[in-house]
């Protein structure tokens, strides 16, 4: 764990700067006057913002190869030093834990995957250190120091606050996560919810770049969802926010683990279906894989379980559409490897309960693999290594403008 | 109409400006360091904004009356002169237009209604162009220039196109409002949706005031929904956005004008209500104020479908809650009348499909009386005035942040 450089800071954290910081992961090299277009910053904000960032090597400015014609200082195109730092990204499942050692553009370096013996916060803490231990190694090699790491757990996630405040699937209520993750790993920890994680991720280099309005939907296990609204992930004031897998899809429908009737997770989740499938056709299926075959031999029961779901998810995703109005939603997640038995009624039931324009919301599908989630938990750490020091606090100062 | 003053721009139109403006607007005077706190800019990016326009005098300078011991420069309190400008707020409801003429503070100094003889866009054109000649005249009497008007309309509405793309009450569709409305007044004209409207003056004056993540919810012919997030309104990348009206609460439930079933709107709505109640009790209610007298006399139909229309908008505001986790719901609208009726519904329901931290969010219920809708109007108005120039796209150059 020698690579790790403690203190290390970020040499402006202003909003300009991770405005312009951000701008360019996502778009790759851009002029200064670029800059300023797509940031809607004046040329001497970014100049001013710029300077110290190639003064202290986390960018650099391509020289033009050949003098060129125009007048005055040939406009180089700066671009993010990928080199310049690496992260360390963690995934939590229910299963294992999935780790990636990404550079400062959050391009993967390296992936592990361990299993988790267990799911009690000792044991997979104990697996988060082995697993960054040896991703540690790894960056050593490089000769490059690691500033940061993020955790993506599911769940109520207070992100301001490092503390997993309830994930069902690990069945932990209240646990400091980032203060324990920083003491065994000893590099900075940011933890959040898994699915916003893999969102910022999806925002700076996946489906989500360019917009300022999207939201993405994961299917599988749970039903979840992150959004992001005003170029923003939305993290909701007490730290809930893209609950979809609890919004009521049907006051007469199955009860909920979260003591809800009726809930998108409660119709479209994996263990709901698969115990709708044991009601219907009498078979004790295992587990989504032979629930899936089922429903492709036609088994009626199977199949109408999965139809159930994707009206479901449907109906959900118009919901999000008809209040936010997003311009693109990405549905993701392991679910994914059944979509052909529900892609039709997540779209007809979509098409039916979206309001006017709303329905002209692009839907699309992205399978990610965990390694992608685990990319979105580095994501995260490089945006908390970045982040204006004035948004530390939960409320920003760049909102109420 | 000789007082609209053409062309008058407003001196910066810079997001720092515009921050600045607003903030003073929600807070009353704040000396420069408050602002610079409360905006999160720096001091000398608060005194460059502060400067140029405290010289064209929308901002004054509350000299101190005595000298204070303190070194260097007096920390004079900064704040908007009031009088400096005048706007107007129109409401258009399906019966009659209310308008409001306030000062730069959105401080309402006159008020007017009128009533419409019909609802096509020719009859309401002239009913507004006469409500605001009113107005104006109102106006050369203060000796103050009007500098914009504000007109709110319910439905889909396109903020930055100025056309009302669909309004159900009014059945219209198309109609480019901000145009001919600026031909009949001669002022410079901004339309929006009327509940985003009131949401404006909400979180500049309301119930809103210091909060990032809110929402207003009004009840009565229709069910609408204003949301910030991030401290701005959600407008969607489609116009459509805040259409809680239209989210699916059950999906065996009545058949509701937008086509789908079970709508908020086709259970909670003034027109469901009164089916409803005409259905249970065999009684042909003439309308709101018949069907509350009913339903507070304790005849069962009656105060079923009141209870029943409470339960669809706690289930819908659980909605809101899961997805956004906002810090305060306010419920307002017409329907408020009859809130006794259904209180108890809309928590208990709310209290049920609220996931985890998300019921902590703040219910309050605040009557607005339409003159408060018309100041909306005149809000939008004032922000279209101050916006930062950039801000004219849809896509503004603040986000991606």
């Amino acid at each position: 764990m020698q690579s790790a450089s403690h203190g290390e800071a970020f040499p402006v954290r202003t909003p300009a700067a991770s405005h312009i910081f951000t701008t360019l992961l996502s778009h790759g090299p851009l002029t200064r006057p670029e800059l300023a277009r797509r940031t809607g910053l004046s040329a001497a904000a970014v100049t001013k913002a710029v300077r110290p960032l190639i003064e202290s090597a986390y960018l650099v400015e391509d020289v033009a190869e050949e003098a060129r014609p125009t007048l005055g200082r040939p406009a180089n195109p700066v671009r993010v030093d990928g080199g310049r730092a690496l992260f360390a990204g963690v995934k939590v499942t229910g299963d294992e834990v999935i780790g990636v050692l990404t550079d400062l553009c959050c391009r993967v370096c390296a992936a592990r995957h361990m299993p988790l013996p267990a799911r009690d916060p000792r044991a997979v803490l104990a697996a988060v250190a082995e697993l960054v231990g040896a991703l540690l190694i790894e960056a050593d090699g490089l000769g490059v120091p690691v500033l940061g790491l993020g955790v993506a757990v599911s769940g109520d996630v207070d992100r301001v606050r490092g503390v997993v405040r309830y994930s069902p699937f690990l069945e932990w209520r209240g646990i400091p996560l980032a203060e324990l993750a920083a003491t065994t790993t000893g590099l900075p920890v940011t933890v959040d919810n898994d699915v916003r994680a893999l969102t910022v991720a999806e925002q700076w280099f996946g489906g989500g770049v360019g917009l300022s309005n999207f939201a993405v939907v994961t299917v599988g296990a749970g039903i979840g969802c992150g959004i992001v609204v005003h170029g923003r992930v939305v993290a909701g004031a007490q730290g809930v926010a893209g609950e979809i897998g609890h919004v009521t899809i049907d006051p007469a429908g199955p009860l909920c683990h979260c003591g809800n009737r009726g809930c998108v997770e409660a119709i479209a989740g994996d263990a709901a279906i698969l115990a709708r499938i044991r009601e219907a056709t009498g078979v004790d299926v295992a587990g989504p894989t032979e629930a899936v075959d089922l429903a492709r031999r036609g088994v009626p029961g199977a199949r109408e379980a999965y139809a159930r779901a994707g009206e479901a998810i449907g109906r959900a995703l118009a919901t999000v559409a008809n209040l936010l109005g997003p311009e693109r939603v990405i549905i993701s997640g392991e679910g994914l490897a059944a979509y052909d038995l529900f892609a039709e009624q997540v779209r007809d039931a979509f098409a039916a309960a979206a309001f006017g324009s709303a329905a002209r919301c692009d839907i699309q599908t992205r399978p990610l693999p965990f390694e992608e989630w685990a990319r979105g938990a580095a994501a995260i750490a490089i945006q908390s290594f970045i982040r204006p020091s004035s948004d530390q606090t939960p409320t920003s100062a760049r909102e109420h403008s």
